[in-house]
């Protein structure tokens, strides 16, 4: 099964470098999220890209190399996705709206990048935690940014600002998940969830004070 | 190196089964927690329990169902906790509180089950993402019915709050794997932290406005 025709380009000789690269990782991270790190074989990948096995090894090494290049290519579209919806000239929890709303839209839209990264990546632990440390890393220092931009001028300490972008980004991608499973949800609606969750606060919901958008 | 003399009983023959078992998973967890599923030895579990390998495989069977036992334990113990320190006659926010310092402060204080729980049962995936799934459950349900019991009399759906309730656990997580290279930091201090984001929101913060606990 799964020789994806459509996917073979008619004449593979011609094709640049980092097109047949493209090619190589939209089939890794198909593959790579539909059976896993393990179940995944070089033969399939080859099979869906409509490159051969050799030439996958020449140009992106063997099965581990391949997957770390996916976590790192998914990472980076996921954090430029959220740092180009951030608008810096808006008020502090506009800018968490958009974040949001860009981080919810990446993973509904890529369900496959999302599952490579989040569930695939972390339960295989070991040379892949490296990459993927990195990018909630950058996630941490993106949400970091803004609650100092915000909450500095009235005191609170840089520390817990880090702690708390840490506990923001482990909220989102906990919510992530729980969304995948969950897909009737609409993206607004699971990303106005955790904004209120965090913006709001239980205390101003259980009191029936909600937060929604201010219209642009 | 690391048989651990002192853990060795003198008598081994006359100690009874849950009291070997528990010097076993105690064993267990320990090394587990020290050098990862994969890097840990039977060897040294038996040496560092003082039980034969024979006996322990008899008791609790192989490295994976030991594993396994190991997680079960630790989020029985996990959940206990957590569902121990919330008090039902208490304000919601205080129950949270309760909650939270009661999970802080068993990862405070069983950094290496929690290290076994969180980061090495996840990374290890397969065979015992179903012992972690049962325990996030349970915590889940523990937070979203202190949500439903507060907040559904203003109509807040109930759907929305198992979405935050599933958020509020990842931020939990989160900052206790970032509080594990954080030590210097109070567990009330952490604890306090993920209080105000959940329970005041950033739009407080930002404003200056911080939760502390009501004097008991």
């Amino acid at each position: 099964m799964s020789v994806d025709e459509q996917r073979r380009p008619a004449r593979v000789k011609r094709l640049p470098r980092e097109v047949r690269e493209r090619q190589i990782l939209d089939a890794a991270v198909r593959v790579f999220s539909e059976h896993g790190y393990h179940n995944a074989s070089m033969d399939e990948i080859s099979e869906v890209a409509g490159v051969s096995k050799p030439m996958i090894y020449a140009y992106l090494g063997h099965k581990e190399d391949l997957f770390a290049a996916c976590i790192r290519r998914e990472a980076t579209l996921l954090v430029e996705a959220i740092a180009g919806g951030v608008r810096a000239e808006a008020p502090p929890d506009m800018q968490l709206w958009h974040g949001l709303r860009a981080f919810f839209r990446f993973v509904g839209e890529q369900r496959e990048s999302w599952r490579v990264l989040h569930r695939q990546a972390t339960s295989q632990g070991g040379p892949f935690s490296e990459e993927l440390m990195g990018m909630r890393g950058r996630a941490i220092n993106l949400v970091d940014a803004l609650l100092v931009r915000s909450a500095t001028s009235h005191g609170v300490p840089t520390k817990s600002t880090e702690a708390m972008a840490v506990a923001l980004v482990g909220a989102g991608e906990s919510l992530a998940d729980w969304w995948l499973d969950h897909p009737d949800v609409p993206e607004k609606t699971v990303a106005s969830w955790l904004m209120n969750l965090v913006w709001m606060g239980l205390g101003d919901l259980v009191d029936g004070t909600s937060w929604v958008p201010t219209p642009e």
